[in-house]
């Protein structure tokens, strides 16, 4: 949650005069997204969001999340559309930063996702594994298992001092994942962040995606061993198969996992737990003391990290042997 | 800007099928606000604000504080209005907390006001002091000048550390206003916060007033003296003399001042300044390192404070003698 950045109601007037969206009637901060400061909008056009990107945002990569976006909406995707200026461009610039209006988007999220939601989101996700198969740009994974190693060696000392034995669990599974990673699956645009916040529900029906600022070119089956590991376990800890067999096979019924897919997924799933133990973990420790925003619990994924390295097959996941 | 309580989609949801606003179809948490947790609401009947009232207010105010905005919206005051829920509340519990939803009010506020903005609050304060005069609920000012020292005792052996001599200053002015301060000037319904942030303007007019968190019965020219500090200074620090006496002005082409409230403005005027130094003072000494909130500049009041301790008479603000 986050507005790092203040904008005068005269700055704004005169950014929108740049656009077709006529008077500027009410702007609020909102909190939302960790990385960026961002508004609700309302005009004589309606209801928008705005964004400033904060310098977390590589400005190079803003096409690319653009792109994809529009890209998508115009596939029949439910997303946020970026909003062209009257010059035609969508990426302006606002208060010193990049800065982008896009749709606004009704929905809510749900907190502890059904089995029948996460079949849901297993649909949605190969329709837009789909939909971004023909997208041009291309972006890199910032996050990527080649990334791990240099996230790690700075908070490598730090880590026994948030659980007994943790830099040992990391070290020994960065060992065991750069051994044992796959390298020839099925790749594409994938979302990298499909969290139950990042997912609209209207009328039980699954209505938008959002936050595509982790969108990135990957193997398409590591974005349903991240959402695996973020929606299908239990407040209780435990993992609940039926949802992710709704997932997998709701993807399927989609697009068609390959058998090397399938056999990768346990890695892939330990891959991804242990990305969101690692950043999590540098949030923890780099977090000042008194600060308002309460980091994120890194040891929830160290937990769904010990979890897949139990798991001998995707036949513990619930897809069929 | 504050969010301090997490509220579930499917709790809010359960709240609302209370009112009679129909489907619930967005909600974002808006950064507004120092002392509640506020979200935007979009639902079928329009859009919203939900606010839910934190451990700072006193909820046994909360009767005046939505009695008195529903009094004002009835007498033409554009303000946020109250919602009733189905068993006729407006005033109701969520998360924990009591909660309440009001109308969504269009409107920018404006960050280095102009002189004629000026006037304008000054006709719409006058305006609200009229609509409230029949209002029948009372809330003793809880920032009153009797409060003040008890802020000030507590902060007193740190305020050195924000200004040499700083503790020193507020300690005479405080002996100086309880020796001087006015008791017999006409009194009433103040909204004691019309800062610029709390006042909308559109197309070339004011177009409405939020956060009546503040509001409370105290002298009627208390509000003028609070909102001329507020209002008159420029970025630079120098006194608008022509924007007071717009404000002045136009306030008293809607009632009139007595003699005894032009004569009392200067000290009225110190105490208002007094009073912002005090409790930015305890905010700015309370704020724990590395937070993410910044809070206010004390010394921008002590600065005023020094001015309004210069003027012999309200001439000075620009009233004729």
């Amino acid at each position: 949650m986050a507005v790092y950045t203040d904008v005068s109601d005269e700055e704004l007037s005169a950014f929108l005069a740049g656009y077709d969206l006529g008077e500027l009637l009410a702007c609020k901060g909102i909190a939302e997204g960790v990385e960026n400061s961002n508004f609700l909008l309302h005009t004589d056009a309606g209801f928008f969001i705005l964004t400033l990107y904060e310098k977390r945002v590589d400005t190079r990569d803003l096409p690319f999340f653009l792109g994809l976006m529009e890209h998508l909406a115009n596939r029949g995707i439910t997303c946020p559309l970026p909003v062209h200026a009257r010059d035609g461009k969508a990426l302006g610039h606002l208060a010193g930063r990049p800065a982008v209006i896009v749709t606004f988007l009704d929905g809510l999220s749900i907190k502890h996702p059904s089995p029948q939601q996460c079949g849901m989101l297993g649909e949605a996700m190969a329709g837009l594994h789909l939909a971004a198969s023909d997208f041009e740009i291309q972006r890199k994974n910032a996050l990527a298992i080649d990334t791990w190693p240099d996230l790690f060696a700075p908070i490598a000392p730090e880590a026994d001092s948030v659980a007994p034995g943790l830099a040992e669990t990391i070290d020994t599974e960065l060992g065991f994942l750069q051994a044992n990673w796959p390298n020839d699956l099925p790749h594409g645009v994938i979302h990298a962040d499909l969290f139950p916040d990042n997912v609209f529900f209207r009328s039980g029906h699954l209505s938008g995606l959002i936050d595509f600022y982790f969108a990135c070119n990957d193997f398409l089956a590591y974005d349903l061993a991240i959402s695996m590991n973020a929606w299908c376990f239990e407040p209780d800890r435990s993992f609940n198969v039926t949802a992710a067999m709704a997932m997998l096979n709701q993807y399927q019924a989609v697009r068609s996992l390959e058998q090397r897919e399938i056999s990768a997924l346990p890695i892939l799933a330990r891959g991804a737990a242990l990305r969101f133990l690692l950043t999590r973990l540098v949030d923890w420790l780099d977090v000042p003391e008194g600060a308002l925003v309460k980091p994120k619990d890194p040891l929830e994924y160290a937990r769904k990290l010990r979890f897949h390295q139990q798991v001998a097959s995707a036949v513990e996941y619930g897809l069929s042997p």
